[in-house]
């Protein structure tokens, strides 16, 4: 399935799965989603990782054709994997945990039904998004080159703005870069809901237009097919534009943004800017394993009230409700850094922080940076400037 | 909810909606893929569209904030709306379908438990797809932007190759060439497992690399997290590339895919690219509304026997399974041109046609065009040369 280098790494996940499956008592997991096939497989393929609680991990693959392996078996439907488990001659669960949350109702009942008699539970998405929110080392390396090339794409931005360009115009300039850096172009996020091209290139007014998704900033887009981000506006002497291009350069997603500005912008906006690298400077000197994630938002929320910027926190004409997530197979991984969450930062989770504001008439401020959680606190991975840069 | 001139369509969209509601029997349809929102609302939204057999639909949105509109409703959660719709005097579904195939295991049992005492069926997106697979004279219009729009790129894609690129090279210059062209990027497509990026550009070799994703074409991508597409091969002489790349220029998306070529390529190549187009033809002369889609994928099988090139028929190492699909707000919507489907061809549907060969050391052959299916036959929407084009 995987080369000989994964190896090691594989026997590495399928320990965590494992581990986390005894503590439920169940027999096995068995998972579908792409982002759960890439996690326990080093790749994605269409088909099933079964994990059972003791043994290794059976891959059943329908496509590509070719794998090879031991642990591969070819099927052509699913209902096939209980009867391979059977003539091969593997334990059968009494217990199965599935995807409940990613698996549509008909896929979940389908499933379910080819393993008779045995007890299905919807939990399987919570445990492994759980497992998987606290990273290998070898996790943290991808994510970490995906934060390296991130920030070589981002210190480069300022060179591909032309005067009188509209914040389109800036946005493709910015994919074609983001794609010659080697992004794979795809944002992979956790939901059914959740869409969005390359990353959001907010400019001026735009970005006080709410969107229907759960992004911390929304834009109004091109088409209502599509109402996120770049509108097509000019980008405006006064006025700022804010990038949040996604770090997808491994299959480890870093997330970044940063500012950049045309003329003279406001002193509001500027403070707002300022107060959003204080919040993360506040985060990175209590924020370490054991420390509450809603704590977290709860000292960016006391620095906004203090600095009377609460109006403009988050969004202004609507507010996204978290200040962070975790990144990194999936944009939005665990933990969620909002008022009550019940997450606890672990060694080896990865989170972005996006205390960002919006300023009525010159735009979105703030910063945006991944961050790993390491036993004596957060280590950040993307170091580019955190002023707002003018473009001009 | 929709701007005045949208009003007539939507109305139009709600008829036939309710006409297929009223042939199950079942009271109401709760919809909550983007996909459908979108289709019935004009727009993306974050919330459900709600249409009773009888009376006009209701909005439940969550966001994005300031929708205007008699008919929508705002909501925090789900359960509000079986809440709304008594204490508004609405009719109470006695029995109500949802999206079972696109709703999650998890979301579709909250939502039909919010219905106490509700007949619930899983049918909802099998109906809504039938509805949309006809489209309205609106929807073909902006298919036919979409689809003009496309044809206009392609046309300039010869300028966009410098020689020595790679694949992944050529496809970030067609990729921005798109965006400049108005692409909206994003690819929506149906089903949980299928995941691209803007489309595929295949070079040679890499033409037969099998790929886990149900598309015509695969190719082995360049990271283990998306084994899709250009894997970064340099474009030599005596190969092909094929471009086809996602026409999503007005939320409705035309499909479109051309070949080049450096070089001298084999006659076999040659053949196979001109069976392709006889394909095209042959389909062309019978398809019209009341045709079985089977027959139109029986038809190329039979014309590729004739011509010895079954071996290399929709794929060489592995082998896709279908010669044709709907395409419209989603790239794989119906009709499935597939050897048992059991689609009929009716006025308004919009089809993309693709009889593709994969020949060894050459690369992927053969076009793709969009197609609507009016009262006396195909009529073609994307009309750039179809010969392949020598870029050097």
């Amino acid at each position: 399935m995987y080369p000989e280098t994964f190896a090691l790494e594989a026997r590495l996940r399928q320990e965590k799965i494992q581990s986390a499956l005894r503590d439920t008592g169940y027999d096995a997991l068995l998972l579908a989603d792409n982002a759960n096939l890439y996690y326990t497989a080093g790749r994605v393929f269409c088909g099933y990782s079964y994990i059972p609680v003791a043994g290794d991990i059976l891959y059943f693959v329908r496509r590509p054709a070719g794998l090879q392996g031991n642990n591969v078996i070819y099927i052509r439907k699913p209902e096939q994997i209980a009867e391979e488990l059977q003539s091969r001659g593997f334990p059968q669960p009494q217990t199965l945990m599935l995807e409940g949350d990613s698996l549509s109702f008909v896929e979940y009942n389908r499933l379910a039904a080819s393993f008779p008699g045995v007890v299905v539970s919807e939990k399987g998405t919570a445990l492994i998004r759980a497992v998987r929110a606290v990273k290998t080392p070898y996790e943290i390396s991808l994510l970490r080159r995906s934060a390296t090339i991130h920030d070589a794409m981002y210190r480069h931005i300022p060179h591909l703005y032309t005067e009188g360009m509209t914040d389109i115009e800036f946005s493709i300039e910015l994919e074609r870069s983001a794609r010659q850096h080697g992004s794979l172009g795809i944002f992979r996020i956790f939901g059914r809901s959740m869409e969005i091209y390359m990353g959001n290139v907010l400019s001026g007014e735009n970005a006080d237009n709410p969107s229907p998704y759960d992004f911390a900033m929304g834009g109004a887009g091109i088409d209502s097919s599509l109402p996120v981000g770049s509108n097509g506006s000019p980008i405006r002497p006064g006025q700022t534009v804010m990038v949040d291009m996604n770090g997808n350069f491994t299959g480890y997603m870093s997330d970044l943004s940063r500012v950049f500005s045309i003329g003279k912008i406001s002193e509001l906006a500027r403070q707002a800017h300022h107060t959003s690298i204080r919040i993360q400077e506040a985060i990175e000197n209590i924020a370490r394993p054991g420390t509450a994630a809603a704590d977290l938002y709860n000292i960016a929320v006391k620095i906004t009230q203090d600095e009377g910027l609460e109006q403009y926190f988050m969004g202004h004409r609507q507010k996204a409700g978290f200040i962070g997530h975790g990144v990194g197979i999936e944009v939005n991984e665990l933990p969620v850094l909002a008022p009550r969450s019940r997450d606890i930062l672990q060694e080896g989770m990865t989170i972005a922080l996006e205390p960002k504001f919006v300023i009525p008439g010159v735009g979105a401020v703030g910063i945006e940076n991944t961050f790993v959680v390491t036993a004596n606190g957060l280590e950040k991975l993307t170091t580019c400037p955190e002023e707002i840069l003018p473009l001009d």
